[in-house]
């Protein structure tokens, strides 16, 4: 099978850049002192976390219940779930951790602590738990200096069914950075609020093994990760057109692209159709941002071998299940008559990623070399 | 199984709203003399099907490859597949009409229509051809005074492999619209441009037995579609907030809402988290277009039984698998402690229910009365 063979919209991936991304972030994470635990979020396939575990020590992050039961399922028994643990999903998890995976979730909050205990213990479980500290994101998280990390990190030690492993933070605010400079800062910030609070947490007399960090700017542009372990980061595998805006990566990195055909002409409005619309490619606007090189659209345009960008293209609106193609200057028409293919780059490749339940896979070349599933769902 | 016991985030269906959704429109086509032809892009159900087809011919309308093939599993038999056909796809085409079904397609160009009759004598079919019209949206679609109409017309009728079933038009641009006259006037254009084009192919002695047009605010709408012999559309069966916004439907009438636990209190930031993000809701942010009555973010939130909405509340943000609520006032932490359940609904129902793969389905209670598949992708 080639590019050319493919049905239409299809998620392409590029072994050779994911292998170079993964490669990358592998010897970053050993330059820095610090274990990489990548987050599969993104990637959501066991095939890419087979590359993305070369040379590192075997654990990864999930989003959610279901790609720690497909990663499990696939033998990968080290497994962080970082999003606020309820007790209502411990059932699944008890599951898992009886089948033989070591999985840690995290908690900011003593009556979920509490609760955790108590079920933990009838269920017949014994789980690790990290504490969320927020590191300026303003999402989930205790503050490093607030009073109640000392009293849920000694619930937590003295209570049984539960373990204290340490601390968690995630540097999402990263994202809003427009400079180097401005990532660096944000990448010291997550890194001293999370060793700040590890260390009053061995101060008090707790254990705090792990220290972890991690969003793909931050990984890409600290300073230095002094009394961190653990990196996790996600996106760095494939990159996008946002994270290429944001310093993390450059166009020539983006292993992940939609395959799409050209479906429609508009001679009269001076643009073209393709079969990638709204579900396709996903309504992610994120490099419509304030401050970021290009707006994109929901995408940027590609010929269909992903190396020539065409004259500026953008996928400039989407309906459900067509892309319109704009471009600088007049449109080529005579390069993309109907039914010749394109690649769109999308702005967020985990939300475009989300749309398709396999990738196709090539090795810098038109044939198609694998296809490898993602799991996607909760 | 209840509403309580499902894992979330779930996708919910209220079959009650359902069945009084697909009974008006129903009863409405018949009103105004004309077929419905389901869309059923938005709930991509064979169960949904069943219940939108009840009073109606059986045929219906759908935007992917995959699925015309799931319903023509599902054991329907007539399906129009509305969106530009390129001759790659006609393969699998060919396929689903030697098993019986029958398919017609769409196509606004002389070259496409040349290729596709060729294609199909080769492949031994003889497949139902649409001119599709643009009655001013401006994606897809001839102006329906323009020369080009009678040519296309008369290649589909002489040519071999093909055959001119009439003409179609969607006005995707009655979104826009902020008023009922709005609406009704854009509906009145979109069924003289149809009726318009149907006419001059006939009085060039061409048979076209269709002409079809719909969008769901123009279906609700129309003051009468004198000519128009089919009606299309599709989100009326669910609706959606953005619809209840440009006066589809009103906010009871929404019967896909997706079930979700609070995970985290911000009491510093006076708001909490739920584990429903960007994938399961999507980025869809079309009520924040100007002229609307309210920008609900990325859905609005009730309590768990879908009825009560909360202090205005609404998800402000959304990370890939967390939701921010906000609401008017001081937020309700006592009302939705930790594990608490909320239903969102959400702006645009058919990129949120792209997201599941099932509905659950309720009726006017807590029950889970079944869980209806979904075909996703391409």
């Amino acid at each position: 099978m080639t590019l050319a063979e493919l049905d239409t919209p299809s998620l392409i991936l590029e072994r050779s850049i994911l292998e170079r991304n993964a490669a990358t972030m592998t010897a970053r994470a050993r330059a820095l002192g610090v274990s990489l635990r990548p987050h599969m979020k993104a990637a959501k396939s066991a095939d890419v976390a087979k590359i993305a575990l070369q040379g590192n020590f075997g654990g990864i992050t999930v989003s959610t219940l279901k790609e720690a039961e497909y990663f499990a399922a696939a033998g990968i028994s080290d497994i962080v779930y970082a999003v606020s643990i309820v007790p209502a999903k411990l059932a699944r998890i008890a599951a898992l951790m009886r089948a033989g995976v070591d999985l840690t979730v995290l908690t900011d909050r003593i009556d979920v602590a509490r609760t955790l205990s108590a079920r933990c213990v009838e269920l017949g479980i014994e789980i690790g738990v990290l504490i969320e500290i927020d590191s300026g994101e303003q999402r989930s998280g205790l503050t490093p200096t607030c009073d109640e990390l000392i009293e849920l990190g000694t619930m937590l030690h003295n209570s049984p069914g539960v373990t204290l492993r340490g601390v968690l933070t995630h540097a999402g605010h990263s994202y809003a950075c427009r400079s180097i400079e401005a990532i660096e800062e944000v990448a010291e910030r997550e890194r001293a609020d999370a060793v700040g609070a590890a260390q009053r947490l061995r101060s008090a007399g707790l254990p705090c093994p792990v220290v972890s960090v991690g969003s793909t700017p931050t990984a890409v542009h600290a300073r230095h990760l002094e009394g961190v372990t653990e990196l996790r980061c996600g996106v760095y595998m494939f990159g996008d057109v946002f994270q290429s805006e944001i310093h993390s990566c450059g166009r020539g990195d983006l292993a992940v692209s939609v395959l799409a055909t050209v479906i429609g002409h508009r001679e009269d409005l001076d643009c073209a159709l393709i079969d990638a619309g709204a579900l396709a490619l996903s309504k992610d606007r994120s490099t419509a941002a304030d401050g970021l090189p290009e707006d994109v659209g929901f995408g940027y345009v590609t010929d269909a071998t992903g190396s020539e960008r065409i004259k500026g293209m953008r996928v400039s609106r989407v309906y459900q299940e067509h892309g319109l193609l704009e471009c600088d200057g007049s449109f080529p028409f005579d390069r993309l008559p109907i039914g010749a293919r394109v690649r769109v780059f999308p702005n967020h490749v985990c939300l475009t990623a989300a749309m398709y339940d396999a990738y196709q896979v090539i090795d810098g070349g038109r044939k198609v070399i694998a296809s490898w599933p993602r799991v996607n769902g909760w």
